[in-house]
């Protein structure tokens, strides 16, 4: 992310948005449809729903984008062209179909927060969120609380404490928050509760001031 | 999951295969053509793919799977019926697109493993994997590793270290072990390398000896 074009609590008013809300585009719809597949998938019935014509009618459907398809290398850079958040990215992304996607807005006491609710394909114990998924939404978000705070960096360790499961088919409250940088050690705090405000999971993050270089 | 019915390293030979594998299931196959869309929807052609049609085709695949779904709660009691592994899980699960999936073995010396080639969806820094990602993976595995340990629990704390980037589209192995039980605290570890054997991410779990009770 450039962070020269990025905004920060110190330029920006409080409920500035900082990921890419899915947009009316045409690659937003097919990739809001995507996920709807994934969901329904996990939900429907397995001996009754005619999976192998769904089968056809998906692989039929990848094999039209993928003959539509660049190289690799020349669609990486097309993705990390230009400036602002990413649109690709497995939790905030319109245009990832494994991203909930969650959207996170700026608040002005320096703390980034979003609101969602997790459905089947981020399960882990029964009715709950997979320990894992709460910590790659976490990650992620402790990252956007990095350039709300007017820094950035790659994750050098990651703590995550779970204090009790968190539900699925509810609003989630997830938050970070930006709080100091020693020399090139950035110091950032995140945590997820429930609409009835109990602290499900919470993360202590350390990043380093660097980045990885864009493809070109 | 059920500790009475899962292989061991006490119990099993090195080699064990420890999650469901894809089988030639109608479901398995429709859910290995929808992560083949989540795929190609990031590679191909924003503006030349016909993604309006691709979303309408998209949206009438899933209109079909709601239609054939029963009520969640009752889903969610059909989907933790029966002893064994899970089939639907965001890391191993052949019924959930979201997964890679990874597949994971039981070694002899008491660890398991499985080796991975993540691709766009799983992005995070330009042409590597997303640090959550990474996470979610790893929390996954000791989980797996705790089965093979012949315990199991679920997860209190997570501490991931991050020590290069780890890259897509190259074989990562993926590994963890159970390490020590006291009282109802469990102690696992886990690991993620490149197939030259660098390592990427390092983690070190706390479990809690408890589990969520299934839907019934």
């Amino acid at each position: 992310m450039d962070l020269g074009t990025h905004p920060t609590a110190a330029t920006h008013p409080g409920g500035t948005i900082l990921t890419s809300p899915p947009q009316d585009a045409p690659v937003d719809r097919a990739t809001a449809a995507a996920r709807r597949v994934v969901d329904a998938m996990l939900r429907t019935d397995r001996g009754n729903a005619n999976l192998d014509r769904v089968a056809e009618e998906l692989n039929s459907i990848a094999e039209h984008l993928e003959q539509h398809s660049p190289e690799v290398a020349e669609r990486l850079i097309d993705m990390w062209n230009g400036e602002g958040v990413t649109r690709h990215d497995p939790v905030t992304g319109p245009e990832n179909a494994i991203a909930p996607p969650l959207v996170l807005e700026g608040l002005a006491d320096g703390s980034v927060q979003g609101v969602v609710t997790l459905t089947l394909p981020y399960q882990g114990p029964p009715g709950h969120v997979h320990g894992g998924v709460s910590a790659l939404l976490l990650d992620h978000v402790l990252g956007v609380a990095n350039a709300w705070g007017g820094t950035s960096g790659m994750t050098a360790q990651l703590s995550t404490r779970y204090h009790r499961p968190t539900p699925l088919f509810e609003p989630l409250t997830i938050s970070g928050k930006f709080l100091s940088k020693d020399g090139r050690k950035i110091h950032t705090v995140g945590e997820i509760k429930t609409a009835d405000g109990e602290l499900c999971v919470s993360v202590e993050g350390l990043f380093i001031d660097k980045t990885v270089p864009r493809p070109r």
